[in-house]
């Protein structure tokens, strides 16, 4: 799995390059001499590490943000007194990171699962299981903290719908009065079914 | 305003060719040699109604489709008895449509918006202003509905947020379950402020 690659090799490099460029210029804006260029590696390294070319590496580091940004969430999770807390934290994380960022680190997945959705089978099965896994990571904590199965799931749809959109809305218009509102929403959501 | 164009002139096909287009590939993935040849139209004319070419031809293709959504949106509330239902109705609405388009048609400036939001100035500030327009447009609705200013402004938010975060996950899935679960999330979050 390429989450346990040594930090610092030439393969752990393009993997995190590409992934930060698909966040700012999605898949089909990336080209892949800006992403040997910024990954500081010979060109030939990157069809020697994925010799399917730009669709391997797409689907890898779909993969690999994938599972990166799951155990950053489940960690926040972890990390608060409670699952409302919890998601709170979630969203003003996030509202934190885009202000850092100047907008532009949202979710690492959200702007090539749509372009590549109509477009790329291997692409878009990619981000159908890095979202089935959120779904399914956030439903086994709402499980945990006593909401049935049917409503924890429906409920982590809603939280990671709300997150995606806002992420949406927050990038578009520089703010993240967005997220302050989803997030609002999504703990207000989680409160309602805890109290069922 | 393009809204008002003749339709099936060649600048109305050329725009109408661009929406269509732009959901499904984005803004990077759609070529004018593409927009030409599917709107029928010689390439001259491109230049001829769009001097400032695939940008300028962009900033407007955003704001007609918006403001066509808006319209479309709105159509929905109003025929509905009332704004829990209305909601309800724009979930089920967007589940079909997508479920009838092979899962391409959904919202039409979010891949783009995505897209441009770091890398394209005045592309992204056409997005942030339709988005703005949804917002106020729903919040006129919720404020007609009795909700105080302030919630109608965050549930408005919010229920774009579901909606737009549920086309990333069911475009990904090809399966409509996430517009179902955001859309019950959405109506039970107007039916609290509606109590409240």
């Amino acid at each position: 799995m390429a989450a346990n690659l040594k930090p610092g090799t030439t393969k752990a490099r393009i993997l995190d390059t590409t992934a930060e460029l698909f966040m700012r210029y999605g898949y089909t804006g990336t080209g892949l001499k800006q992403i040997v260029a910024d990954a500081n590696a010979p060109f030939g390294s990157l069809y020697h590490h994925f010799p399917g070319g730009k669709q391997e590496l797409g689907v890898e580091v779909i993969h690999r943000s994938g599972a990166m940004y799951l155990e950053l969430v489940l960690g926040v999770f972890d990390a608060a007194p409670d699952i409302v807390t919890g998601v709170h934290d979630c969203f003003a994380g996030a509202a934190e990171v885009l202000r850092a960022t100047d907008y532009a680190d949202a979710c690492p997945i959200e702007t090539v699962a749509l372009e590549v959705a109509s477009t790329n089978e291997p692409l878009r099965e990619a981000t159908a299981e890095v979202f089935e896994s959120w779904i399914e990571g956030a439903t086994e904590k709402f499980r945990a903290a006593g909401i049935d199965d049917s409503t924890a799931r429906e409920l982590s749809i809603s939280v990671i719908a709300l997150l995606e959109g806002a992420f949406v809305l927050a990038r578009a218009s520089r703010a993240t009065e967005a997220l302050d509102a989803a997030g609002k929403t999504a703990a207000a959501a989680v409160e309602a079914a805890l109290r069922r």
